[in-house]
């Protein structure tokens, strides 16, 4: 079964997170939720909730602290949401498992402001996307693009809550494959074309 | 300031749910969620906690028993997700409700399968929509749509999560304007011409 780590925060995204976790979970993968403290050094919380940016507070299924192998997953994945991302980009351990990951040729999704993870792991110069506010945080250090989803090997960026149904479908397709994509489209009933870029 | 209460219970569909509530905030539309207990009459719980429809783990802001006037606000509610859209639906509290803000010409907004309150309320028949995995219960009452989002007076209801910020930009545009609509539709970088049908 395929599996993905899915970062939260306080001032995370809740719809970049919620649509990215859900539409992971009809495709079958076996998603983890993990709360990044923004108070380096805490000991893990038994309750780790994060309040999102607009206020809805989620309960993540572990602090990240206690994810017991967190370089284990097909997949790992930065929500956006101003600060949200700043807490997960300036995190040492997720900079550090963004490129084992990326080393070990797996699945690295950032999405919004998540983007920043990208520059502040100081990943090599490729293609990305972001949200427009941080474009020119990334502009000198990577090839900006302003594509809804970019795939640039197996880093897979896209630009916010408008953009998360297709960065979502997209790792699907990059995870289990076209057809299991297909699957999981119908039943959320998009309007008729929506979200069908394929990889 | 316009205000909305938006009804989670168990099995609720996450995305419709947060999709809602994160849309309404960015309007400014003061959002207060409440869980709908699925076993009745049961005492509210102080940290009122939905386990959604694929496991995403969300406190509501409050007990829908601790809203000290359930009644007072512009909006309400109603997300699907085949379980938690059964425990509301299947509310006394929640059909008296649903039936007490048409009355008094107020916006009451269904998804999904949460179009089975419009049923179980026993509305009038009007034009309606729903998840299509629930037309059949439906087609009889309700003049049925396959609309993305139908506006029926003040009963709005949508169809699934692919049609979900149309519904919540529908209901800010209902709620306050068409002009704030546009304020948000921008910095949610949505592919070129989606969601923009107009009420």
């Amino acid at each position: 079964m395929s599996s993905a780590l899915i970062l939260i925060a306080n001032g995370t995204e809740e719809m970049e997170f919620v649509i990215t976790y859900d539409t992971l979970v009809r495709a079958g993968i076996n998603c983890t939720s993990a709360l990044v403290n923004d108070i380096p050094d805490t000991l893990p919380t038994p309750s780790p909730v994060a309040k999102c940016s607009r206020g809805v507070k989620i309960i993540a299924d572990k602090d990240l602290a206690d994810v017991e192998d967190p370089n284990s997953f097909d997949a790992l994945i930065i929500p956006g949401g101003a600060k949200g991302a700043d807490t997960l980009s300036q995190s040492k351990k997720v900079q550090g498992l963004i490129r084992a990951y990326l080393e070990k040729d797996r699945v690295v999704g950032m999405i919004c402001a998540g983007s920043l993870a990208a520059l502040r792991a100081s990943l090599p110069r490729s293609k990305i996307t972001s949200h427009p506010s941080v474009k020119a945080d990334l502009g000198s250090a990577f090839e900006y693009s302003e594509d809804d989803v970019v795939v640039a090997g197996k880093l897979i960026t896209s630009r916010g809550p408008g953009t998360a149904f297709l960065f979502a479908l997209t790792l699907v397709e990059a995870l289990v494959g076209p057809e299991k994509r297909k699957e999981v489209y119908g039943p959320m009933v998009f309007p008729p074309g929506y979200y069908t870029t394929p990889l």
